[in-house]
């Protein structure tokens, strides 16, 4: 039996190897393994890693439904995104929070750290909620 | 012969199937041509495909040095994307500008349009110099 | 006869000494005059300033009618700041752009510039309509 | 006997009528009683009196030195507002928090409450600081 609440994963988090670990009202988390695709010319993961990983969290964070039927959407309208560290583990854990809005667009910040708690990234951003289809 | 001022490609960006296609002071341009890989839940870009060539414009645009033995090279600080429109082609076209700045830190910002000229996001960026190896 | 365009400044522009110079479809621009009352505790001026004057102009940027019975309004939903320089001269000079959006959020951008030239900062925003009342 | 640790407003601030009420290693608080000269074209308080609080709060949170005569200052490279509701109070009260960063920049975060207890503003930024005179 497959979790109502887990939908699959989207093209581009399937090419990165993100996976979502959790979803509920206003809250999601995604996970990737880092590996040498990630890497930048530093030999550090690259930005757009953390940028990805924090806009689908927040994106989540505000489209929990509870029901796979009923699916709400919403498009990115502006992405912020803080570099604080670099990871000292090889694992990367997004997790994205509704912080306000209403029926039409809504606010999300999200943070990204290391399974060694260290604090690498964090994200803020404004999101539109699509119609339903 | 190889050109000097092209360095290969990272290894995310290969792995995003995104090259360089100018690189002068102050100036880079990048490119992709959109695969399924690339797309969201929508069928559109993911967020993170347009952070991550924003990102990358903008901070080779302030690492220029003409010179391949001579690398410089920056850390994004912070980075700001806000998505304006969605591709009406199949290519992304990401270039970045210097705007500003010293010797520590850098200020950009960049824009991504398609091969129809569809203005599809805008970025900009704080980004600090390191040491040179 | 007073200009159909132009309306009154907000108190808050009043009591900051700002005032609109132009505006016109997708355009606005607002400058004010240095005094001692704008610095922070470098002497320079306090980034609330730019940050003021870089939100009005995005603002009314994208909130022109040409008819001041016919007044639009828009909520600032997020605001990005770059201080690039500092003025050499004595006056600020805002100018903003509306640079995408549709009927219910809009996107802008701006700059800041003295008179002598210099640019001294850059903002982006996201904004949301309100109906018109 | 005055606070040695509590230096007298910037003349912008006190243009506002902003205070500061508390201010610890990474941690500053400042507070504004709101009044007419604060308010925008719709009567609600203006985005740049938010930014101008958000900024203050954040800059002072990397400044703390506990040692009136051992000033640390810095610069704003950049200033990212989100603007979530509106005052239900009369008081603004920002709180800014000093996130990471090192010697030559800092990372920070903020919130503008009323006190009522809601939310009203988010603001995240990093800072460049400058030598020390």
């Amino acid at each position: 039996m497959t979790d109502p609440f887990l939908e699959g994963p989207a093209p581009y988090l399937q090419h990165l190897g993100a996976a979502m670990t959790e979803w509920r009202a206003d809250f999601a988390r995604f996970e990737l393994e880092l590996g040498r695709e990630h890497m930048n010319r530093h030999e550090n993961p690259h930005g757009g890693v953390h940028a990805a990983l924090l806009d689908t969290a927040m994106g989540f964070a505000g489209c929990f439904t509870g029901d796979a039927d009923d699916k709400l959407m919403a498009l990115t309208l502006s992405l912020n995104v803080q570099y604080l560290s670099r990871p000292k583990g090889t694992r990367l854990i997004a997790e994205g929070t509704r912080t306000g809005g209403g029926k039409s667009t809504f606010f999300a910040e999200a943070t990204i750290t290391d399974e060694t708690g260290e604090l690498i990234a964090k994200g803020s951003g404004v999101f539109r909620y699509r119609r339903r289809g």
